[in-house]
């Protein structure tokens, strides 16, 4: 077992380029049949990208807004950065608008606004500069925390272990290697995880899609599984953890991520197998006190209804789409973020690695 | 509120026709947009309609099967009934090949062979006309059971409750109303149903694509959710009752079903939510001790990789697929048969029902 992970071997994948002018963006709703990229040369673009989820995943939408952001600067005329900063905020609402539940849109927009209050305040001569400096920091910050965290995720995994995952928390999700699958990632160069296992993710299909051929790209075998199909696995002996992202951390350790992920909490539990949450520091919102308070997506009913293109259910059938869901912290065994792991969290805990909101 | 329930309305939907000479299923592969009758002239053809799941449901596989032993029947010569059972023997095992895991299906064939049995005694001159009565007997049978069942299970439901089932035990599983979608049917027609909410039952989509369109049929509204919600629409309270089919049923009491029974119990007992599994008699196997002997059957991963002939996953992902699992005893409220109600099943309880080994 070595700790030495050669991380360039996982940047095949790059779902957010910045062209110095167009922001493009892995379609990953053609994934994983098609590799296009949608460009953006304005803000409302990569808004209607992140609602329309061509492109996905709590950092990766808080980095494409940082850089919708820096879009909306060149659009707008202004004398300085206050000027800037008041032209800037519809589109700063409308970017905080286009997705409701990962807390890492919003935190991504306050640090470009924070990055313009600086320039305002006299510490950045060139506004529109000072905002494309964030942007790329909000992404480079973002890949250094997930190297970091796959190290750290995977420190707690045995040796050959079986890992469960939902969803797509890959690079496709990031700004590279990934906050659960670069533990995935981590632990499997290791040696320590031996086995992966990922769910379909209904109704988007991100496991399906996404993480099964993500990990292809690495030559990681993975198995799909059907969401449901999780107990039975457990059950079986094959699976020691289950190792998801975030969308939102509450004070309390609650977490919101990708529907499905409570039910896999509520297995886990059953069964014995540890219970993993990765995410960068980003995705903690120490002003929300606990999951309770969070708002939950939910998506058109026609998600349901069909499957890449091919409707499924008869006309006239209702749905209930909710994608996300919250685990309570009582059932989390490990919060892995870049500045350190909270085990079993709560409050406490959690104010004392991210401190007090 | 009103025990009475006007049973001919629900009988629009016929999986499972015998004309005089050929068996007519109506193919459950191209539902809900086509309503096609696949015709079978031989007991092969029966044996590869189970296989290929153009019917499928563990009641109404004993009930196909036991019309394929009718025209194997037909195909042979043989002198007298001790000829014909012999001659039959073949047909008989490839019958019993098609599918592992419901035990209605050895079942029904053990009926048709205790048939000829009674033929072979003298009891009936004429042993295709045994025959024929025989599987008329089981799809006969079968319905009555059904709507005994629907009544009794949806006694142990409090007014204006929410249910959630999984797969398709209505109409199409059977050979009429339904066992789990019976009580639903019957919980509806007297008010103790106030809402239906059915699982997408990935990967071969029962609750999608038959489900919520037979419950639609009779003008019930159902919410059609992806298996990987449950938990989320039992934390908030929608759902008192979990209610679903068997495909075998223990002495201890527990009970193999459809991928994601399992998970749907852990889940209704983490959130106090009641479970109910309603399966005629022919479901239970006092010869098979515990779950964990049950063959469950494993199909092609390719069910996995594509939905309705779209493929969404990459090409060379590897998948597993088991179609059933086992869910223990301890987390079943109810066991809801023709014969009555075991609540709270164990080995004791059961065997006080359903006799001995």
């Amino acid at each position: 077992m070595t700790d030495a992970i050669d991380y360039a071997s996982y940047d095949r994948i790059r779902p957010i380029r910045w062209t110095g002018d167009t922001l493009e963006l892995l379609d990953q709703r053609r994934l994983p049949f098609a590799t296009e990229y949608v460009a953006c040369a304005d803000s409302d673009a990569v808004a209607e990208a992140i609602h329309a989820l061509a492109v996905r995943g709590a950092p990766a939408i808080g980095i494409a807004a940082a850089w919708g952001v820096v879009l909306a600067g060149r659009a707008i005329q202004a004398r300085d950065a206050t000027e800037a900063a008041a032209r800037l905020e519809p589109a700063l609402r409308h970017l905080n608008a286009a997705r409701p539940t990962a807390v890492n849109l919003a935190w991504a927009l306050a640090r470009m606004r924070a990055a313009l209050a600086l320039a305002q305040a006299g510490e950045g001569a060139d506004w529109r500069a000072a905002l494309e400096a964030e942007a790329r920091a909000i992404e480079t910050e973002d890949l250094a925390a997930n190297r970091a965290m796959g190290v750290l995720g995977a420190s707690l995994i045995e040796e050959g272990s079986g890992v469960l995952t939902h969803c797509n928390t890959g690079s496709l999700a990031t700004a590279g290697f990934g906050t659960a699958l670069g533990v995935i990632r981590a632990g499997v160069a290791q040696g320590r995880v031996g086995r992966v296992y990922a769910g379909e993710t209904r109704p988007w299909n991100q496991g399906a899609r996404l993480t099964v051929w993500e990990l292809q790209q690495d030559g990681i075998d993975a198995t799909l599984i059907a969401d449901a199909a999780a107990s039975h696995l457990m059950k079986g002996g094959e699976v020691q953890w289950v190792v998801v992202g975030a969308d939102r951390i509450c004070a309390n350790g609650d977490v919101a991520n990708k529907i499905g992920t409570y039910q896999l909490a509520i297995a886990a539990r059953h069964h014995g197998v540890r219970f993993m949450v990765v995410a960068p520091s980003s995705t903690v919102d120490m002003a929300m006190a606990s999951g309770d308070l969070i708002e939950i997506e939910e998506r058109d009913p026609g998600e349901l209804l069909g499957v890449a293109g091919s409707r499924t259910v008869a006309e006239g059938v209702q749905a209930w789409n909710p994608v996300f869901d919250v685990t309570p912290a009582e059932l989390i065994d490990a919060i892995v973020t870049e500045k350190g792991i909270v085990e079993r969290p709560h409050a406490a805990s959690m104010r004392s690695l991210f401190g007090g909101a």
